[in-house]
């Protein structure tokens, strides 16, 4: 079995972006990345995004709030970020703590900075399967993945397992534009195990740790493994075993060190592809 | 095997709508239909609505604009019958001539007002599987028709031919916030016979006259045509040849009469709903 490394692939975006980058004379496109309180899932993606900015050759400026900010003090807020004219895209971590209305920022947001597809302009246009516009990282993490390994798509038949918003459905919808035949499961889907098994490309978006084990998996399958979950020992894991998959699957990304470490690069992707929107239709 | 007739769904959420309709002891909730050019598909369908609107006791007025008029001109039209507060809801037929940017539409009309889910607010919360919102009538009338016949999803294994936003995507959508394991399959599927067979349920939103026979269907399977094609004959039917799944579905809706006879009903619903809403909250 052949294991993905998200390495490899974000070193290929690297090279666009670094690409891309002679375009820009000037300032490098900036990001800002906006968190309300201190969870540490948020502070330690926030580190690993301000890295990879900075090793991209990209700018990025954090804007944090305490978690008790009130809702108007954080629209207030958000709209300054928004409105400001030196930053191009907006990553805005989530979920915000209660007292916010989430549903008004993602109104607020302008499609055009708007890099993690929060913004109801976005989520039509990945569900149409348009080329404008910025799907979730996550979810667009996952083709990069695919593509970069060379991997086919079209025709192909691939089981998604989750729906939610940040990746099962987008990433469903991604797929779809690759021309895959796409099936997506979830809690309810009976007969999971069988279904997975019929499966040449697997997702597993479940946010359960190690659910997926060789049961699941066809011979010859590709697996990717979107997970993030903590074991029971407290170490980091995915939905899949993937010690288990050896005999079966013919490629697998290991977690970490997969699906995880390619987001930011497509974050960074996004980035540039704003800035050259953004800062092109202002001559 | 059950013919599954569309006349019967219909006059179920006459049913509803009658019921509704007490909560309006002025003016009737009040459709627009708008037209450009003199398609005969169009001039049918709204032949359709109208005389539906009026048998479910609702109001409705045609807005037809000539083939050649202006973008600008259609749009300021367009914004009058927006604005216009004796109207509760429209349906804009659909495509609309070269010279009008439909995106421009889609982006103008009210998503309150939105009855066939064109708006990206309506789209995306289609997507998202959100309880508020109108998705387009066809794919939701394929969800009443199951319901109306005690089909149940959750679970189910669910096949949809197709991948229009006007009925393959919202639809998949749909059938997921009901549980069901969804596939989307599409011209580039292989081995769609398979994968078909293979479903519990099977909906064909192809567009290609007769292009699901027997080969296709399960043993049991229920089976619904979404298909509006005219044969060599210049006959209407659907996309399913309905005589060659006697022997092997259990169920299957007829064209024409089936789910095509249950999607202005399904408009009408729409209207309702918007119609309380908009006045419920000018109280």
């Amino acid at each position: 079995m052949i294991t993905l490394k998200g390495a490899a692939v974000s070193a290929k975006i690297r090279e666009e972006v670094t690409e891309a980058l002679h375009e820009f004379p000037g300032a490098a496109p900036k990001l800002a990345i906006v968190r309300v309180g201190e969870r540490p899932d948020d502070m330690a993606y926030e580190r690993g995004a301000l890295k990879k900015m900075e090793n991209f050759g990209l700018q990025a400026e954090s804007f944090s709030f305490p978690g008790d900010i009130s809702d108007e003090a954080f629209q207030a807020e958000f709209k300054k970020i928004n409105d400001n004219p030196d930053i191009d895209g907006i990553l805005l971590l989530r979920p915000l703590p209660e007292q916010i209305n989430e549903r008004d920022i993602e109104h607020m947001i302008s499609s055009e900075k708007d890099l993690d597809g929060i913004s109801p302009e976005n989520i039509a246009r990945v569900f149409a399967g348009e080329n404008e516009g910025f799907a979730p990282c996550t979810a667009e993490a996952v083709i990069e993945v695919l593509k970069a390994n060379d991997i086919s798509l079209s025709g192909k038949r691939v089981a998604v397992i989750g729906r939610s918003m940040v990746v099962g459905r987008p990433l469903s919808m991604l797929l779809l534009k690759e021309n895959a035949t796409v099936t997506i499961c979830h809690t309810r889907t009976r007969e999971l195990e069988k279904t997975c098994k019929d499966a040449e490309i697997l997702i597993a978006a479940a946010g359960k740790a190690k659910m997926i084990d060789s049961s699941y998996v066809g011979a010859d399958a590709v697996v990717i493994d979107v997970g993030i979950n903590v074991d029971q020992d407290g170490n980091l894991c995915g939905d899949v075993d993937f010690e288990s998959l050896n005999s079966i699957a013919s490629m697998a990304t290991p977690v970490p060190g997969g699906v995880g470490a390619v987001t930011t690069a497509v974050l960074a992707k996004h980035l540039v592809t704003a800035a050259k929107k953004r800062r092109g239709s202002r001559k």
